[in-house]
């Protein structure tokens, strides 16, 4: 017998029909013989309403009763689902964030995670009930009501997974799994068995959007498998996991590309140290990211040139608070450009296959796409192309590197 | 400076034009120094689309998960208030029922407040902050979410207030006050300035439904001051307050009614011990609950006649089951009619002054109504008659009692 948690979220949950389904789910697993914590998001389109509600009373609202607000969404499906559980005479029972006391610290609307008291869910299961808890919420010190921010339900059914030290934490959602690259560009791609946690960061900050980026770290960091599964088909889903030794790892897991990015040069800046400190505190201070950032030595070695990305709604903004503090440093230039995409190689296996790098630029040069930025990480390369390439970039590099095989 | 405090009900709040108007009120009232708690129910119409989700899920729904759903209507208010409240720079503080600690016991769905604790809410009093929290709701002593019951938010702001050692409980409703009978029959009917908590009782249960029952009960067992006003009008509403012994009191102070009820009669049953439990345990055992009851000894001292009233709704199933019962004990006969009305005359003044009951009948028989049934207490007369006379007694007796002029 083992412990399961199930995270739902607000498409899986969206109607009474919808809630029916995942309760017949839940007992179906439960019969299996496993003990079974759900986690559940809003319904889908409640957090939209709640939000207009709040903007509509002032825009921004009030951040601690902001969070009072969003709250309730997901605590009414909690009482939803455990209403058809007990319906179909599964015991169950509900608990918001501030029952379970999942503990977090006091900053509204993005709270972090603490700690989670498990004794009354450890009680629940003795006595052989299905716990449902409501995701993306907590409390703090004080007993204030906090959020996670959007997309919390699944960190909080991974730092439940793992208070409760589960065998495995199932997200279930409108996707069957993880591909190797998005399948409404390249038809062939292939789910993914397994891909491992790194692998996983790789791909969801770059724009594979199936897990909210802090629950797999938050996975990573204390080791909780994690299965994400569709909750409309049956199948066995991507199991994200640490890295498995014992197998043959494949050279690229996937291919990831984000087409939400702007990038900015700032040309001839004088070489001194503290520079890119200058021009990128100027941004940051604007509370705008900053991804992708690049500096080059100039051949005259005096002055060199700077190259970042933003995200494409902070371009104009980030463009002219750059271009203000070049003219104060002196630089000889500022242009940007907003139509470009990052398209990413990620895959544990280039951590001891050299020649990755080569392939895919070659792959690139074969088609005329010229590539306007590169960076590298250990398990990841990514390039910045004119965003007219995307599809195709994307397409010949799945072929190149035959992702539609399974390793 | 005093501590009021205020609750607004679900038309009160229900709009987000609404709930701004509401906050411009308190801060209005926090203006004039005094502190400011205020408690508030779920936006109309927000509790009645709860409760259908629930019953398409089940009926009925598991009473606990119930609660869970149902709390978030008063949730959603508290935190879009304070949201109002913070944007006009007025420092807020929202809490729900569980936060506040307002402890009840478990009877889901229709829980009794056992203890509130007031020492959060004295801080943020204390801290020049206006307190705003959730009607209707508490938390049991397992930390579970129980609700009061429909119109529990008034028994909220009366148990608060009597906590706090309020000065005033204020019950801000879509009517500017309790009135000597519904304007709507008698276009002259006038608003009392004060009306005393037994009286109030009365009107209330017969049928003027200013306020929830349980709130009045709470207020006169603890003595807090209760006004009721207007949330769309300025005006000072009626004070529900203990007797006034210093002032003249009215005779009457108002005339209420009742259109709900039916009545059922069992002629010629034997005259023992135990009939009338006999009788009414099978209709009570049916969770039917039973108004008026009268019992008259039959002329020839052997058998004896027995007539009750319950609400139109029960009444098909009591008269059944009352059938079975009578054929049981022997009983002749037995008859019912649900065209049937209460009509009642409500007054302090009638402790001291005899006289009342033959003015009210001498008027009705004036006019050519039939009393079907009499009872009376000791501030209130209550005749039975056809329906087809409410408006027509309820006007002769306004007018017979002076009621459109002030005590």
């Amino acid at each position: 017998m083992a412990l399961i948690v199930q995270k739902y979220g607000g498409t899986s949950v969206g109607s009474v029909e919808r809630i029916n389904h995942v309760a017949e789910k839940v007992i179906a697993a439960r019969a299996k013989g496993d003990d079974i914590v759900v986690v559940v998001s809003a319904m889908s389109g409640e957090t939209n309403r709640l939000v207009s509600l709040a903007k509509s009373m002032a825009d921004p609202p009030n951040a601690r009763e902001f969070d009072v607000l969003l709250s309730t969404g997901e605590q009414v499906t909690i009482g939803l689902l455990c209403i058809a559980l007990e319906a179909r005479g599964c015991p169950a029972r509900s608990y918001t964030g501030s029952q379970v006391r999942i503990l977090t610290d006091s900053a509204y609307n993005k709270a972090r995670i603490l700690n989670i008291d498990n004794e009354r869910i450890q009680q629940d299961l003795t006595a052989g009930r299905v716990v449902v808890v409501a995701g993306f919420q907590g409390v703090d010190e004080d007993g204030s009501i906090t959020t996670l921010g959007r997309g919390g339900s699944d960190t909080t059914a991974v730092a439940l997974a793992t208070a409760l030290k589960a065998e495995e934490c199932q997200i279930y959602t409108d996707v069957d799994g993880v591909y190797t690259t998005d399948p409404r560009i390249v038809s062939r791609a292939r789910r993914l068995e397994r891909i491992s946690f790194e692998e996983m960061l790789e791909m969801a900050s770059l724009g594979s959007k199936v897990l909210q980026i802090r629950s797999v770290e938050f996975a990573s960091k204390y080791n909780v498998p994690v299965r994400v599964l569709s909750s409309f088909e049956d199948g066995p889903g991507t199991l994200i996991a640490p890295e498995d030794e014992t197998m043959e790892q494949a050279l690229i897991s996937g291919i990831a590309f984000n087409k939400d990015e702007a990038k900015i040069t700032v040309l001839g800046v004088p070489d001194r140290p503290g520079i890119a400190y200058q021009i990128l505190g100027a941004v940051s201070d604007a509370n705008i990211e900053v991804d992708m950032i690049i500096q080059n030595v100039a051949p005259d070695g005096s002055s060199t040139d700077f190259t970042f990305t933003v995200h494409r709604n902070d371009y104009k903004q980030a463009l002219s608070l750059v271009t203000a503090k070049a003219k104060e440093l002196g630089a000889r230039e500022v242009n940007g450009d907003d139509c470009i995409v990052k398209i990413s190689l990620v895959g544990v296996g280039m951590r001891s296959h050299a020649g990755i790098a080569s392939t895919m630029f070659r792959t690139l040069a074969n088609e005329g796409i010229n590539i306007q930025m590169i960076s590298t990480s250990e398990i990841k390369i990514s390039v910045v192309v004119n965003e007219k390439y995307l599809e195709l970039g994307v397409r010949v590099l799945h072929d190149a590197f035959k992702l539609e095989e399974a390793a």
